[in-house]
């Protein structure tokens, strides 16, 4: 146990330290550090910190954080609405955004189907993904490389195919990040790259 | 740069990576985290920091962080006034707490002397430290073991030297970490705790 010479000090170390990650002896310097600036940094941080937790949306459509009713990638006429991506939370908006290849939409689903933690589709957005059906060509499953993720994007697809089978559902591939090389990869990786091999023409016919 | 969809997430991760040792990437995890949890952990987050932040005091004596005007150290009647010791900030403070070994009280001086930095002796906590000078029988120069910490304590050494000759002026030795070997001990550790040895009989019988 430390021993704060303030309980003011102590309480604030123990709201931070509940910050995944960051443990006391980091939660003790950032609170020391703020002490050392001027109160307008702490107010700038709680400020921002307040206004965010208390004032975000979900964007009515994808469920992506927006600060409107609609997020701006779902109010942009030059996005596609025909196809449709996918993935479990804001992160993997922000990763596939940054590639700048992909100009469809998205839907997230808040998390993936996990027994184990209690959750079940009921408690994602697919409901609201099927709703969007009748606009969407291709939908795309992005989820994570897990088990999880796996079960999760098995059951959209199971179901999408009932309710519209006419769609293009895909994936993104499992394969060797660039610049690896083949015997450095995990053999769960490699293996189900050998298994969905893809035409090497296709390699770089869409570069 | 990051795609943020929302403005008040942009804003808040830019405001988390203020702080030290975090950057936009471990912003971005936390805020999320945030808007994951119900709206009364962010609520309990900026409560905490901006009490803190607001209402914590420095102790008229010693300069420590406190919730009154006087610290708890400085107010226990248990702990000897006669005995102070000098240190750069309440991490120290909160360091040589843990030991539990010393029973006197502290300074903090907020700080060493570090021209580069625009740091001379009266931006810091000197002046106060002399006018404690007529209570205090030890002062000991806990500072740290860095060029600047070395010039912070000869530069206090000499003026309390002058103005309170009969002082005891005590410091902390450098030395090897318990648990280490001799042969991965820096050099600089290891040839300060060389000349400044001390008697075996000492390293017993102090404990």
């Amino acid at each position: 146990m430390q021993n704060y010479s303030s309980k003011l000090l102590e309480n604030a170390v123990n709201q931070i330290a509940k910050l995944p990650g960051i443990g006391h002896r980091t939660a003790a310097r950032l609170a020391i550090h703020l002490l050392q600036q001027p109160e307008t940094e702490t107010d700038s941080l709680t400020g921002a910190l307040h206004e965010m937790r208390h004032n975000i949306h979900r964007c009515r459509h994808c469920f992506n954080l927006s600060d409107e009713e609609e997020c701006d990638i779902c109010r942009n006429p030059n996005r596609s609405p025909s196809t449709v991506c996918v993935v479990q939370d804001i992160r993997d908006v922000m990763a596939i955004e940054n590639t700048e290849v992909f100009n469809g939409r998205y839907h997230l689903l808040g998390g993936v189907i996990s027994p184990m933690n209690g959750i079940g589709p009921g408690q994602l957005q697919i409901e609201s993904l099927w709703g969007r059906l009748p606009e969407i060509e291709e939908l795309i499953l992005a989820l994570p490389a897990t088990t999880e993720g796996d079960t999760t994007a098995y059951y959209l697809y199971k179901h999408a195919r009932e309710l519209k089978p006419a769609m293009r559902i895909t994936t993104i591939p499992r394969g060797l990040s660039v610049g690896d090389e083949l015997e450095y990869a995990d053999e769960a990786t490699l293996g189900r790259s050998m298994l969905n091999r893809i035409d090497f023409q296709t390699t770089f016919s869409n570069q």
